[in-house]
């Protein structure tokens, strides 16, 4: 964690405080990085949450208000919502603003927030911290989520560099490690490492969900199911949304996995022992460096 | 951890003094129930280190003369040397002794031993702790590794019913929980649960480890991609026996997967977010299950 640093936001909008707004929040509170912070959302049990943990100082269901106060603004809601969102507050937007968000998929959102946001989009700074839990809400929010975790910034041509520098400082007083990717390498690279896991997590839940054998199959997960389905409890709607955005990587990479386990029947079809084997073995010494990379356990 | 009883098996020979055979002896001499533990296997280094740790009381190179002493036999070396091991068993068993395995496919083991066997094949139980970890060897093994975790065995009908209670009280004494099936049950619902699980993540880690993205993959592990491949560090050739000797419960399940994926990708590409949106919902919950029924994480 870092330690206490002079205020750098006086006053920080958060869009959605959940898991990730409220973590934000809680952490940049912790840091001593932030003055005030104003929360705006749908659930006013939420919000009323986040005040009380003093994740945020002040509710604001004006969406317009809150921007017109804010000096930084952190677009946390669902994906699927930020296209509308964007929209809404581009007209209290101006060029001493600078807003960005936390969406899984950078492509989309990008585009939409070009559209919207006119020449204030130069201050939009694409972002994407890789932390998260299956839990939502401030409930679950931790000023420690993003310690040691990697945020993905993905500015583009037009983005200002001191925006973009601002968004950079206030995740690294999160702990969380700020890494500077292309939009299209991000939205691959997530995909093969985020997104592709997720779908055939929720795939091999939906599998088993329709097996007559299900009810064994609920009692002897310690066999490896449990681990591999983690990811399956996930929020459904999110990760639908995500699917949906991210949907040309997402289509290409499962067509490739299948490939691969179509390869893999085969060989296990001709007895082929020597190719599984070899096979098996490639997979764990690159799984092995996954674990050597790692820096702490995802939430 | 069961108190201490009085020993119940004054004899035992145990095949395979790795992760499963250690466990095994570690848990019976803390739990008092066994009184000597002879070891056999391939490693005389590991053989040795399970000396020392009081696993097994002596170290046995004749494979004969450990049957011929013992009242009790477990096989668990790699399930595909046990072909070739109930043939040189089968020599110096008889109508008192038990013999028993750890195997994680039961079919091709229960027909190995019918063969093998002859008339002895009564007093084979086939079996399988549905416990373990990516790790291996005697360094790997602890007395509490079965604790909560469930036990199958899997009798035929020509199996003793004496054989296998010694057997059901041979494992309840380490602190796991018994549970009868029959052999094709168990080869089903292992496939989907564990066998289909490992295969997906290897799968995974081989469909990376040739993307030109693999090493920004590595650092992006936390999004989901480190749970979902745990099970990819599990030893290969032990793997690929598995996949070969359950060859038709598992193709029948990939290619079942597969439909359920297609269905999946379709729905993408249509942008059929109702339908995505059900199926994960569907999936969450059914994960839900898992997650209440689970005693002990796996190890």
């Amino acid at each position: 964690m870092s330690s206490r640093t002079s205020v750098r936001i006086s006053t920080l909008a958060i869009f959605g405080v959940g898991l990730i707004g409220g973590s934000l929040a809680l952490a940049l509170k912790q840091a001593g990085y932030v003055g005030k912070v104003i929360g705006v959302g749908r659930s006013r049990t939420n919000l009323e949450r986040a005040l009380r943990v003093g994740a945020i100082d002040e509710i604001q269901s004006d969406p317009r208000q809150a921007v017109a106060e804010a000096e930084v603004i952190v677009l946390a809601t669902p994906v699927h919502t930020i296209r509308q969102l964007l929209k809404t507050v581009s007209a209290c937007m101006d060029e001493t603003k600078i807003i960005t968000d936390v969406g899984s998929v950078k492509g989309g959102i990008v585009e939409a927030a070009r559209h919207a946001l006119g020449p204030c989009f130069t201050g939009f700074v694409p972002g994407h911290p890789i932390a998260g839990k299956e839990k939502s809400g401030i409930n679950a929010a931790s000023a420690e989520l993003f310690e040691n975790h990697r945020v993905v910034l993905t500015p583009v041509r037009e983005t200002s560099p001191e925006a973009c520098r601002t968004i950079r400082r206030m995740w690294t007083a999160t702990g969380g490690e700020v890494n500077v990717m292309g939009v299209e390498d991000h939205d691959r690279v997530l995909s093969l490492t985020s997104h592709l896991p997720h779908v055939l997590a929720y795939v091999m839940m939906d599998f088993l969900s329709i097996s007559p054998d299900r009810q064994e199959c609920y009692r002897m997960a310690a066999g490896g199911l449990y681990d591999f389905t983690r990811t399956a409890s996930s929020d459904p709607e999110m990760w639908r949304d995500i699917c949906l955005m991210n949907k040309p990587q997402l289509l290409e990479h499962i067509a490739r996995y299948q490939q691969h386990l179509d390869r893999l029947a085969g060989m296990i079809d001709q007895d082929n022992g020597n190719g599984i084997g070899e096979m098996y073995a490639s997979a764990k010494q690159a799984r092995s460096r996954i674990t050597e990379k790692r820096k702490t356990p995802s939430g």
